[in-house]
């Protein structure tokens, strides 16, 4: 199976990195991820941009998917154009040259027990 | 990337604040999150009604989500007409002027570690 | 706003009530919940069938939600035909004679912190 | 009730198993699970394949769900053509011959309270 599937714009409502976590370090560090799924025989090139509620959006963040791979971005290791900043609310919508599947997901460790979330992401029809 | 994305009405069929919580305030306050993202270039007025088991809806609260921002909404701050009551079960519609995303948030934090859920909001078609 | 939205079909795969949970009840009872929207100036009559892995389907289980209602149905109050058994993996069809919006939630209390999970039941176009 | 209802074919863009637990076993094994629904009269046959971030997919996974009937799939009790492997970010598609519907649920036990998260799959139109 390598035909393409899914959607080529995305769009995650929610977003929010705590600044601190507990548990052992990288696999409990409080984090958000968007799953992404390219099961198409070409390579992807997604772009991230970052929405808040009081400043412009921030982006492209330029991220590569290879064909017939996922990439579980962790939106904490978004480095340029610059940092996503931390215990803020934002929004992401998430553009890929070749359709993919995204999936949200949040591990929250600020309590002494993690918390998960996740919800498919809203595909958006183009 | 300033194209409106999404739909102008969605529904929550989920909807609970318990009355009360544990942990710092306000972060682990127990709250239900509406996450609104307007990716478009106009800014949106957004109308939020609220349902019940055995009353009628309350509404309409008006929220104005400005262009390319994302606002996330608590259910706990809704003041007028009139606050959302506590340990009640409720849905929601929401419905704004230009198309927008919406996805659905809880922390509940009355035990000592806090619980999380998220989904995708319903979008309906007009 | 009174007009109808949603679908007449939702299905939920994933079910499971556990035997026993902590924490006061009933707010803390182990439940799994399908939270129903009726927007629409009818009331709606819904019938619940529920699937398991090695044995038919049990059905219909019968509910109102009146017009403007919401109603957060507790799998676990089930009665007739007969309860819905504990400690066993279901999923569930929910069919309404006039639209209706479907969500899921469940809280699983059996360790010392409840977890939550919750997500949109999948819209079945008829 | 016994019209096929879903989809072909679903995604899952989401995967991790961790490799270690707490609790009472299997019920509180950390696990990820398909949940499957097969409303229709006629037999599933479901063909699984999970995809990674740096080698090729692995796969096809072969499930029966016999008519009106559900089954959670445990992703850790995947043998043929090998077990999925542990603390590994991975991604799934599934594919049936007749219509089905999926969602997916982890359980997360790593820590001493569990932690579950759930989401519909994505519907992929064919």
């Amino acid at each position: 199976m390598n035909k393409a599937i899914g959607h080529k714009t995305w769009a995650i409502a929610e977003g929010y990195i705590p600044s601190y976590g507990t548990g052992p370090e990288p696999a409990f560090t409080s984090h958000e991820t968007a799953c992404i799924l390219n099961t198409s025989d070409q390579d992807a090139t997604v772009s991230i941009w970052i929405y808040f509620e009081d400043k412009d959006p921030i982006g492209p963040y330029i991220q590569k998917v290879p064909a017939r791979r996922t990439k579980h971005l962790r939106f904490n290791d978004l480095q340029d154009p610059q940092p996503v900043p931390r215990d803020t609310d934002y929004a992401s919508v998430i553009e890929s040259d070749v359709p993919i599947v995204v999936q949200h997901t949040r591990l929250d460790s600020r309590q002494s027990e993690n918390a998960l979330l996740s919800t498919i992401a809203f595909p958006v029809n183009s």
